[in-house]
């Protein structure tokens, strides 16, 4: 709108203007149900605002309840609780316009008694509110579960300039080119030539969103020649993860500003500035480094949320356990993170001398308990009525279950979390003992790939050795036999991550990924691995997720199906 | 639409019309991605239709493929095979017209990719396709999530008769009077005058799910004039139970048929017969029996559906287990449930009798054994690592995850699959050992709160005493420490138990629940132990769905959420 400015008869005035607008974004972590929290953390933020001279600061989609509710949002009560917080950050509207994410009633009995609002705050009133036109309803989300979709749409005017209010997905059907989707927000508003665009949005992490984001940006500030102005939220919401990277771009297309990843940050933005251009602030964003920080948010925010501060875990000399290991001494700091070295008759010299040696590089305290005496007590039991039949995967899982008592014993006596070592390839696959090594309050790696496991580890040892080379470079091993190796059950991770990824993040069927160049025989092995462990994944913990299809609620799949099964 | 041929000029023949029009309802039991499964059913249901005389056979919604087919249908692979199936059946569709439900793909590239479609097929092809308008997006459903919903409505004629073809919920805004949704179909489709609704339906259970079936069937018949033919399904998907109850009803708004619950079945009506009325064939609805039969179907098709036979599980002798076992039994047959009994030096001498004569009244294979050794052996181990802390709950919880570990050895070793016994009352308020008693592919009476436990006991007595006596009426305890009572820890069942239902059910905040009279301090302490305690059933079986709301994939609740917590 800059150029128009320039052509207008009256430059001097509209200058002045501009001169006058100064946007804060404001990105915060909010907390589900934290209605107090929420509230207080957006006031403090507004109070920095004005001391900062901001006309107007933008908060994140539903901030005042925190996203996503799920279904909280049917309880009466949490939306009235979600309406104070409105009122009272419209009592500190005063000298400053605030734009505020909650849900909002429906008044028309016909439709869903909700809707997603961004709701602009001024002089102590609501000065306009917009609701959400896209819902998205895939993957992680829910929303037309909830929600009605906006029908109208009108730029809110504020001291002589007219936004372009939307909230989060309203922007990602740019030029109605998503297939998801009919309608186009900002087509609705173009006529009305609002000044500029301001976005709330809860636009959670993978570690690829913040490139896909700033296409969608660009892609609209390319439609519409308008500025924007993108609030996203920063934190983890058990097991999705919001990082962040809210953004500022100039209707030349460049990025003005990208804020910070895994943290909170307000930041004060002149219009005239923003409309000039010409400056490129994109963060890196490096798949490991991303990874890394997303997961030690996670786990930070899981714990903190609930209100714990340790968490305890089996450290088997593994990679998986080691990488939790150090992800989670990351988060809460070693001495919050609680080893236990369990050994068996199976266990290799190697282990316990590695796991040793990465809780000692970390300055993690640890435990050795053997779990023989358990072992053996069960077994006792057990003989007469096995009848005779052999060793199989049923004393595998005793050994993995006894370690899961101890792990869990640890855990009650001490108020400690218990935290999951599974990695992705062997959730997918079934390759872990329900109770036994899947116990835990939350999967730390359970989006990672067995082969970018490693990589994680290469990445957390990039300044030294922290995690013992030998846990990385021996071949991965379950021990609960003599000299097992997953490659005597499993094909290598190289290749069964490449048709794990095909079939879980890409959705590809067997005849597609075959005609990849994998083997027939092996595409359909891995595919019904995947299939006929659909009633593990159902009772594991939550995974941090991090990349674009993750198990858990974004990925809902039946138990009796019958399908490449 | 009788009273209009009456009134017609050419009465004579509009009869003759009507009394070539047999239509079969095959209410049948598919199976979820069972493709040749589900045809070959489907194809033995057209060959007894057309045996039987019927000029229209209809079958359920999505029954190429099984409802809920959750995110199978993001495969391509998955809706091929669903079309192919359309195709097969449309080859036998020459003599008798085919109603199949399927997924279809949306030409359109604007909105979701597929439609839920009822196709109708004769002479080897599609006659017509209707999609489905109204998508169920709430508790259970995803509906949205796949399926753009239909635009365009009209009958089909066949025979010289027109036919409204719905699916499901499309009948379920009477006159535009359910809150959900801004269209209705049947509103569209009136003016082209049909002669008489098709509805093919995938409708879950619950205990009052049939006479709110009925009460929908009559305001529709109410408001058109029209006979409708209601197929819905008969079957379990895991945890998503399909009772039958299938609905013929006449003009004059009786009921003229309602197909059995939990049975497949096969049968055929005169239009001419369901035109005149004037009969009433409901079925008593009683619920302690229902809910009996509904898991009894669950438990059945759980393990058919996957490929087992053969069940394993805890007997306490207390009375959760005991009703378990009994269900069991019923659902796999006696000598199919093993009992296991696993006593501790807090098991109170009748606890060991109770649980033997349990399975000795239903003739269950039953094992003894005592969990001392095990306990004793993790204890030694952790007494150091104790640090001289109280016994409390840790100890206890090694208690039940010893028989944890014990069950899952017998069901890895056998190939059984362990039954969880947890009722809803505990899952609600988390009185219960994650990877302890909370162990199970699957959660029996998950939905059964402990005061319909005591019901449903008494329903399996009715013609004689098969689980003792005594298990009912000796005060409920988990015999983890001495003299231990559920009391100790929880308000009496009768009262937490109508608490829960007001918060769970009808979702009912504080204020609320309070409102109706209990008391503050136990309505906020029972408030908040359901929400804390979201972490402990994101990690357990799937529940056998009885009641309009349980804890499973129709609610969807935050973990680290702060709200009554």
């Amino acid at each position: 709108m800059c150029i128009f400015v320039l052509k207008n008869e009256k430059p001097h005035i509209a200058i002045l203007k501009s001169e006058l607008m100064k946007i804060a974004i404001a990105q915060l972590n909010y907390h589900i149900g934290n209605f107090e929290g929420n509230l207080s953390k957006m006031l403090a933020s507004v109070k920095k605002a004005e001391e900062k001279g901001a006309d107007i600061v933008v908060f994140g989609e539903l901030s005042t309840c925190g996203y996503p509710p799920r279904d909280f949002l049917e309880f009466d009560d949490f939306i009235t609780k979600s309406e104070a917080c409105v009122e009272k950050l419209a009592k500190a509207s005063h000298n400053i316009a605030i734009v505020v994410g909650s849900p909002t009633r429906n008044p028309v009995i016909e439709g869903k008694d909700l809707f997603n609002s961004a709701i602009f705050l001024y002089g102590g009133k609501v000065l306009h509110t917009q609701h959400k036109a896209l819902l998205p309803t895939y993957d992680i989300f829910d929303e037309y579960r909830y929600f009605e979709p906006a029908t109208e749409f009108k730029p809110v005017e504020f001291k002589g300039k007219k936004i372009a209010l939307t909230v989060c997905e309203d922007i990602w059907n740019v030029g109605n080119e998503n297939p998801m989707y009919v309608t186009c927000p900002l087509d609705e508003m173009q006529p009305m030539n609002p000044d500029f665009v301001i976005n709330l949005s809860a636009s959670p992490f993978n570690y690829n969103s913040g490139s896909t984001r700033i296409g969608v940006l660009k892609a609209n500030v390319e439609r519409y020649g308008l500025p924007m102005f993108y609030a996203n939220q920063s934190g983890a919401q058990t097991e999705v993860i919001f990082e962040g990277g809210s953004l500022v771009v100039s209707p030349d297309g460049n990025v003005f500003d990208e804020l910070p990843y895994f943290k909170e940050e307000l930041r004060v933005y002149d219009l005239d500035e923003v409309m000039k251009g010409g400056v490129n602030r994109e963060q890196p964003k490096e798949k490991m480094s991303l990874i890394h920080d997303a997961i030690v948010m996670g786990i930070k925010d899981y714990f903190g949320k609930l209100g714990f501060k340790k968490a305890v875990l089996g450290l088997s000399g593994g990679i998986d356990s080691a990488v939790t290991a150090a992800l989670a001494a990351r988060a809460l700091g070693p001495e919050n993170v609680l080893a236990v070295l369990m050994p068996s008759q199976f266990s290799s010299d190697h282990s316990v001398n590695d796991a040793r040696g990465l809780a000692e590089n970390f300055g993690m305290p640890y435990k050795i308990i053997p779990i023989k005496g358990a072992y053996d007590a069960f077994m006792g039991e057990l003989e007469t009525h096995f009848e005779g039949r052999p060793f199989n995967v049923t004393e595998e899982n005793i050994q993995a279950r006894s370690r899961g008592v101890y792990l869990m014993a640890l855990s009650n006596k001490f108020g400690n979390i218990l935290l999951n070592t599974s990695n992705k390839s062997e959730m997918a696959v079934g390759y872990g003992t329900l109770y036994g090594d899947m116990c835990g309050g939350l999967s730390v790696i359970g989006d990672v790939y067995k082969s970018e496991v490693f990589e994680l580890a290469r990445f957390i040892n990039k300044d030294g050795e922290l995690i013992p080379e030998n846990t990385i470079t021996k071949p991965p091993s379950a021990e609960l036999r003599p000299d097992q190796k997953d490659s005597d059950s499993l094909p290598d991770y190289d290749i069964l991550d490449e048709v794990l990824y095909q079939y879980i993040e890409n959705r590809k069927g067997p005849k597609e990924i075959i005609a990849m160049g994998f083997d027939e025989k092996l595409v359909a092995r891995v595919l019904r691995l995947v299939n006929i462990n659909e009633f593990k994944r159902y009772q594991t913990a939550p995974v941090i997720r991090v990349s674009s299809k993750a198990f858990g609620v974004g990925r809902r799949m039946p138990i009796v199906g019958k399908y490449l099964s």
